[in-house]
């Protein structure tokens, strides 16, 4: 018996729900979860199935496109680790939680490599026996330093995603359009607040009572994007923008990899400006 | 063209989603949203969907009756009103904030009297045009009360719910067992800890950094039954016990209200000691 | 025995501690609490004591003029309640929960008015034996409008705060000199997101998974001012921006809430742009 | 110039705010921050500065024990780090927390060594250089075992704080007296619901829809103690025990690191069963 994850995007029209469920039904296919939602605002239908039975998967496929409307995203995902590349600067707190988790088998993921513009975090990596790459950003200009992320990223095979865990230099459009839909971003900052550089000293200055972080992928610019998680913590008076920082790495780490389990576990679709999360 | 939800709760078994989602197309039904939940230790399906189209409820319901299996639980509601009665002591916060959103048109509810064992509330209730009812249990016996109280309820015919808004006074199982499945309580704790008298001065005693509010149906006794919703505020070593209870109130009004609306929009399952919420 | 609450902000230096608890020893009063803060950006320090004994609020005064820099603020508030006057524009939640916390004692506050441009809420305000006072922006320049609530507002007598429980008209600057430091806002926003009209519809076009709302004094203009409290909820994919906004709204109403407890109790120093509360 | 923690509990009576800061403004010494509380249920007081100055630490505790009453606790502490050691069981979710910010230098501790009563974590716990002791609990009875560990303690000089990581065997009264005041837990559980083994297991029974984690000092046995920091998460009907066991872990790493930090910069008293944080 094979597991499936049935993930369909779709215009939304009468049946579909019938149509989907009638081929599961006419396979012998067990279900195991099931959740649909319809946006009726753009008019999308989206439904993520977890089932189990005897079928090949491009069977499957083949019977889903064949009821499906013309367009629709029909993927179906045999559940197992995915690939992931993690970048970083010089902050340890977001990269570190991804490590012990990755280390206590908590992710669906293999870490391929850790590639940072520094190299001020490779004795840590190392400790965990994950290829640290060191591509500095000294002397080189931005395009020439991104050609060489790229192609180095290219020469590491297939990428599911690129984890961006406090990487802080601005992506070019061409880098995201690359890697389209793979790229995942933890922002310090509840978004749309804050948008730029330094947004602790931002929220500082503009007394507020909360502090947050947003995990999104990049579509555009290191700041936009579609939103997958987002938490915050109260803060008060007493504390400096410094303070702010040092606390809001807590939510930083625990938001990026609540986003980055979501992605291996095929739970996200994103479309528009916006994510629907099963 | 009629809207309708459909709460089905059935042993799990293969086809489910297909058979009723069968029913929906052949009777040309448009599906507004639907969930669906698989409790696999129990084996037991929930699903509620909105559906509309041109159908008569019976017919519908005979339709579902023949696909599904035997015994379970099948109810086709049409979306209207309900009938609740309020039931307090002396506080005012948790029926305060019910009459306000009643005001406002937030609920789907008529509110068809507040009984309370005392009559300090009545003129604030009187002020929004609802019937009050004192049932004083002043030199009375327990069960003498509490008769006066079910007959009272019998006597304003269809509720479908009760709503204990801070009614303090402990119910015994004869009054339960007459209105099954129709109480809703807030208990002034994150049950299940602080059962029983005074939650607040026990969670103050205990040194406590959070405290809570929990909304659920009477099953048995007022501090159980299952659970629909819970909320916590946070509180530090400068609270008394008494500020702990003031602070308190805004959370239970909340969580009340919360729990309130879920029933009202029939998205609530309830099975052994648990709740299913959609 | 007198109680007082000793409200003192200051430039920082060395001893004022030391020198206002000498006062405190020297008139044998008693201090019930103390807090103290000093913001090491801007060299201010801030103190709040609840004091009691024998001493006359005017000399007590002076004894604390005579030890402190100049320039220092020095407030020597006997504990009583504040006139407030509400101003609201067609919504209920916000000011229905105030007026539900006055009537069960919860406020150390005398509701003198609400003011709103529309009359939609009399009868609802005038169960609580409120005056309301409708003050019709229509056919008038904003300038002419304004003046009318200046007036209405001055004739009021001593107004201790104005608060804006959902008052949708933007404020203008002479409206804000008028009652400088004493108006206080709830924005539907955790601001600084989403400044403007219809946050609600901005917050959902962004795709956001959290929503919140902030309570401010306004110093400049409506979205604008120090902030005393925010507070968020999680919202996901299946809500619309008209499910955001009636979640939103339970936000707003306890935030404002609690902003205005905090201002009743003389909790709140504002400066700059932040507030300091203890 | 020093710096100095001054920590001061004492029965309250008037004048203790000014006896104290008149010491510090006669020795000229700088009040960075200072915090009081006096509990009014027990008549104490409690008080946390941190001053700067050109002053003997043993001249300052003699001034303030001149003046202060008698059986006060009076402590001055220079800040450095403090030597604490992690006991461990299987899980690595709340040592890896600890290790990583200890790596990034956020903890103001000495880490002497890592205690479990299984060798699986040694592996990850080397990888940081830290000591892995293993005492295996096999074929020892439980009095035996622990007196291994407590020699091995006793072995590794002065110990400030022995912090429980998910240490899941109960130690017995010798142990919790023989390091008393300095034993921290981490309950997976917000105390005192679902005190004992497997608290997801009870609270997936009990249908809750939140869970939360709780750390605290161990006083007497492994569930008691004054409570340090609580948290909790939101789960719903979906949420199986593993899956609520798998997000409590979150909550459980963020707590005890939170934990610890407050008692590793001085800013816990404990008294009774509760703890005044500054």
């Amino acid at each position: 018996m094979s597991q499936y994850r049935v993930l369909i995007d779709a215009n939304d029209e009468k049946g579909l729900v019938h149509k989907v469920s009638n081929i599961f039904y006419n396979y012998d296919l067990n279900i195991l979860s099931n959740s649909e939602f319809v946006d009726r605002e753009s008019n999308k239908f989206f439904m993520r199935s977890v089932i189990e039975g005897d079928i090949d998967k491009s069977e499957l496929v083949n019977a889903l496109v064949e009821v499906l409307p013309a367009h629709s995203g029909i993927k179906v995902v045999t559940p197992k680790k995915k690939n992931i590349v993690l970048m970083v600067t010089k902050e340890i707190h977001a990269l570190g939680d991804i490590l012990v988790r990755h280390e206590a088998g908590e992710l669906e993921a293999n870490i391929v490599a850790v590639i940072s513009n520094y190299d001020n975090l490779e004795s840590f990596v190392s400790k965990f026996d994950i290829p640290y790459i060191t591509i500095s950003h000294k002397d080189l200009e931005r395009q020439e330093h991104e050609n060489k992320i790229i192609e180095t990223l290219q020469g590491l095979g297939d990428i599911d995603f690129i984890v961006l865990a406090k990487y802080m230099r601005i992506l070019t459009p061409r880098f995201v359009e690359t890697f389209e839909n793979k790229i995942m971003n933890i922002h310090h900052s509840f978004l749309p607040a804050f948008v730029g550089a330094n947004p602790y000293k931002q929220a500082y200055d503009r007394g507020v009572k909360i502090i947050g972080a947003t995990a999104h992928f990049v579509n555009n610019n290191l700041d936009e994007g579609p939103i997958i998680a987002q938490e915050i913590i109260h803060v008060n008076h007493a504390y400096s923008w410094k303070d702010m920082q040092r606390s809001g790495r807590d939510v930083e780490k625990i938001v990026l990899s609540r986003a980055l389990k979501l992605a291996l576990e095929d739970r996200i679709f994103s479309y528009a400006n916006r994510t629907v999360i099963f």
